[in-house]
């Protein structure tokens, strides 16, 4: 059965590659000026096309044209208190995907009640780190959430497995998939839960790789499932840092080589990254 | 005839190379987020120095300290709607030569406005892709413009050559140049038409490429005519592209290279890079 | 006198670096969107923890979590004229260190406004090239300040050592310490005055080494005296970037090799960078 199944996701993950090299999806993004140059490089490696906005209206405009669009609640503007509802809807309306990054959620009155406002509108998927979605769940009023205490920041001060039961229960809800990055990645879609291997101990030490894998799984949410477009950005993520540290001296030269190996992967070695999948009781 | 004038335009490329190497001029931009420091550090890597600003009064300030000015539409700010009239205002006043980059043009209406404005302030050069210069022929109604419904995000969806009407239209209505980036970049001063070869499919797989473009050509701005300044900035990516290319493993390593031989590239390399002219019948 | 000096500035040099390495602290920053990717990576690069906000509320939480604040007024928007001043009284209710980089002082009256309200609050640290310090001490009504009109754009138009008296004032204002970035950089306290050696070239051609600095010597103020940090910070960039250099084929490649250096630097290595250090005249 789960072999079966591995194999499935595997062939799932190939086609999520390819169609996304040979269709070039347009995916928009709303997300902070840290990192918003590597978002945009790390969706173009893996084959897609990057726009990024901050006006209410230019919001509506990219919602409908894109393929998918990314959310990454970092840096808040005061116009974002416009823009994000109004993408948001504009989403929802259109049918669109689109992946929630709940970046330093806990800090701020206006970034508290934007994300506490997505909760009706169902992101495809929800990525963060581990803390983060323990706090998105708790939020939200689900299951294995916490009152977000223990954000520092930006960084997770929590495990990735603490953090399953409240992944479990934000993918429920949104009928969608959740992705909790740690150094192994979860991804599950309420009932199946996938772990992911690789990575690089340089990931902590450049900013801005987590927010580049949520923009990355939005470009994958143009061609496949929400489950398999967070395990395809969260498998090529694992493999292309893999490959990157055998090359790196140090952060800067990681990143750079980092977006090589990204752009370089083939699908077979996407698909073929180390992966185990389990099922969830109900 | 032909050859005296390349002859002519490669002396020309010469003496802004090592005009901006040895006097170091200050261009101010306005521009985007995304690539922001892609930019700056493209100018600076040819010779410039930068300076980026956001409030009206500051743009003012910097229109009147600087050479030259880049302005990118990119990802607007509601603090646009004034800073920058207010800016090409004083850059009307001062006389000082800019550069318009009217990046996903079509695409909002604060953009639309502002676009709509700089007619009647005449940018020394205006640079785009072959979609973006249709686009703005079109908003500006010139000769050879469309409605800008071929703009796909930041991406061209035609090609430079079917964008040469619009080109020679809009550098007949401004006075200066027009460059169209493609596969092979298109430079015009509404009488004369050079086409710069090189490159590299990376171009594409980077972020900025355009912006930065635009970011150099209005460094040469300060030290050239606006056809010179287009042709020596287009020739000099076209240069350190290709050369980058045959030092990258991918688009992260490609980068830094570009930056590189922007950096290393000789006046001579520059003026000899392969180029065609013809005129154009008016 | 002298020599046992400058022994206990290594040995206290050695102990911020490994502190940072030990603590990864949390340190927050308000800075320009041109360098703030290169700002964060810098900081991760040494072992801090970096996070950027725009907003008033999350300005006064990150005040609160930080364990020192970066403040660099490079690319302001219209919400610092709140954000500002509400992050630096709440920097001063707590008792927490933090560093000014009063980045194209003298350019808008925001910035204006900003800088002289700055006084009161006591930077713990201020870094800048020399014309930025002479000019903030001229702003601030201090000994060996100037009226700012030498500064062009973000560069320096004068020599370091022309900045002494300017720096020494300013530091005995705050009770803090004061970094001149230049050929040779000048850190003082009001009585000690230390020079640094190293460096290269190629920094001024990458934007941001300044403002990458000052984020740096915000992460020291978590682990060392004022004086300590800002020495510790200059003396890790000095050493970075000369064996950057030697790496290096030009200014994009140094980027990365610098980050590099950054990160792979022992404390020793950077305790036992070229120092001299002088007595100041009271």
């Amino acid at each position: 059965m789960r072999s079966i199944s591995e194999e499935n996701i595997r062939d799932q993950i190939v086609q999520a590659v390819e169609t996304v090299r040979r269709m070039n999806p347009l995916v928009g993004s709303i997300t902070n000026t840290v990192t918003i140059n590597f978002v945009a490089n790390a969706q173009l490696a893996v084959g897609g096309s990057a726009a990024m906005v901050y006006l209410p209206d230019e919001a509506e405009f990219l919602a409908k044209a894109s393929g998918a669009i990314y959310v990454n609640a970092g840096t808040l503007m005061p116009i974002y208190e416009q823009t994000l509802p109004r993408m948001v809807k504009a989403l929802h309306e259109a049918g669109k995907p689109w992946v929630l990054d709940p970046v330093a959620i806990g800090i701020g009155s206006l970034r508290t009640s934007l994300l506490r406002q997505f909760k009706a509108h169902k992101p495809a998927v929800i990525r963060g780190n581990a803390s983060e979605i323990l706090a998105l769940a708790g939020l939200w009023g689900l299951d294995g959430g916490t009152d977000g205490s223990t954000v520092r920041g930006v960084d997770s001060t929590d495990q990735v497995i603490a953090a399953k039961a409240a992944a479990v229960a934000l993918a429920k809800w949104t009928g969608g998939a959740v992705a909790v990055s740690g150094e192994t990645d979860l991804v599950t879609d309420g009932s199946i839960t996938a772990f992911s291997h690789g990575g690089s101990h340089f990931m902590n030490k450049i900013t801005g790789s987590g927010c580049a894998l949520g923009g990355v799984v939005a470009v994958y949410t143009t061609a496949a499932s929400s489950f398999i477009a967070a395990l395809t950005a969260t498998a090529v993520f694992n493999l292309a840092a893999k490959r990157a540290e055998g090359r790196a001296d140090g952060p800067g030269s990681f990143q750079a080589a980092f977006l090589d190996e990204l752009y370089n992967a083939t699908a077979a070695d996407i698909a073929n990254n180390p992966l185990e999948v389990e099922g969830v009781s109900p």
